[in-house]
């Protein structure tokens, strides 16, 4: 199973292909897009849009998965989050994709074993468990943790695990999963 | 000058389309996008994003103008608004057209001749100016009225007229509009 990840940001929207190879998880691919300084929005929305449905139709992901928004902190800056994730949003069902959301706090939950886990440690976990000799940049990192997320549901719902034995399934995850570039 | 307005929302997005010849409006077409019900998010942000780009390539036109959010009830709603807000500027720059914004408040102004206009106000002067037999849908009223605020704003700037003689302009305006379908 190909997943995709998106972090979708007004000035940076992150995205990470990883696959699930018989309980492996493969880092294939990530990303930052980055609309040119002093795009007028609607451009950089159409940057979004394009760059993402590229991302889409070049490693045709079975499913995509983006974080789910419960609170913004402010109207205004829930607009300009909801524009960016408008853009992306509209491309991956332009690509056909499923397209499922997971919350943050599971996400962090799920890679680095606390919802309140920093952007920096989900970039460090992230790196590990894809045996990545860099960290990935930070929208990048958190696009790459939606998809192991999902890959990691996915694997104890199959195994019939609950989800009030998620933590310490994660940690059993983190020792077994091997990963590598492609 | 041939003006296409957007009326963003993720239930209904309206659009409208007007020319502005030698000082006479003329409504060129209108519409609501309407994703189907049940659609999945992503799917109902796709369909916006598809019809707009398709209503922008159909008609061509030279500039297109949506309103300016200030401040949405809540970030809840500003997020969802934003969504739709986002697929939709999206489809207009991939269409290479520049886009402007317009304040709620300046559009009703223009087209009723009070900031504080209703929606049914906007509408049945939207037909008037236009000489619409039916009142357009609430959606693509809005949109419509967009448009011609920027023809209006466009010819009152070609004239000379400051912005604090707005609201008699738009009297003599509405007087002399000729509006017919195309």
């Amino acid at each position: 199973m190909r997943i995709l990840g998106i972090d979708p940001g007004s000035s940076a929207t992150g995205y990470g292909v990883v696959d699930w190879r018989a309980g492996v998880l493969v880092h294939v691919d990530h990303g930052v897009v980055r609309p040119p300084p002093g795009t007028p929005l609607a451009g950089r929305l159409a940057c979004i849009h394009e760059r993402i449905l590229e991302v889409a139709r070049r490693h045709r992901p079975d499913v995509a998965v983006v974080e789910r928004v419960f609170v913004a902190s402010n109207a205004r800056s829930a607009l300009v989050l909801g524009q960016a994730r408008g853009a992306a949003l509209a491309a991956l069902a332009a690509a056909e994709l499923e397209v499922g959301e997971l919350a943050a706090r599971e996400v962090k939950q799920a890679v680095v074993g606390t919802g309140a886990a920093s952007k920096a440690q989900v970039q460090g976990m992230v790196a590990r468990l894809l045996g990545l000799e860099r960290r990935p940049p930070l929208d990048a990192s958190d696009a790459l943790a939606v998809a192991i997320c999902h890959a990691h549901a996915g694997r104890l719902a199959a195994a019939g695990v609950t989800p009030r034995r998620r933590r310490m399934s994660r940690r059993a995850l983190a020792a077994q999963i091997v990963g590598s570039r492609s």
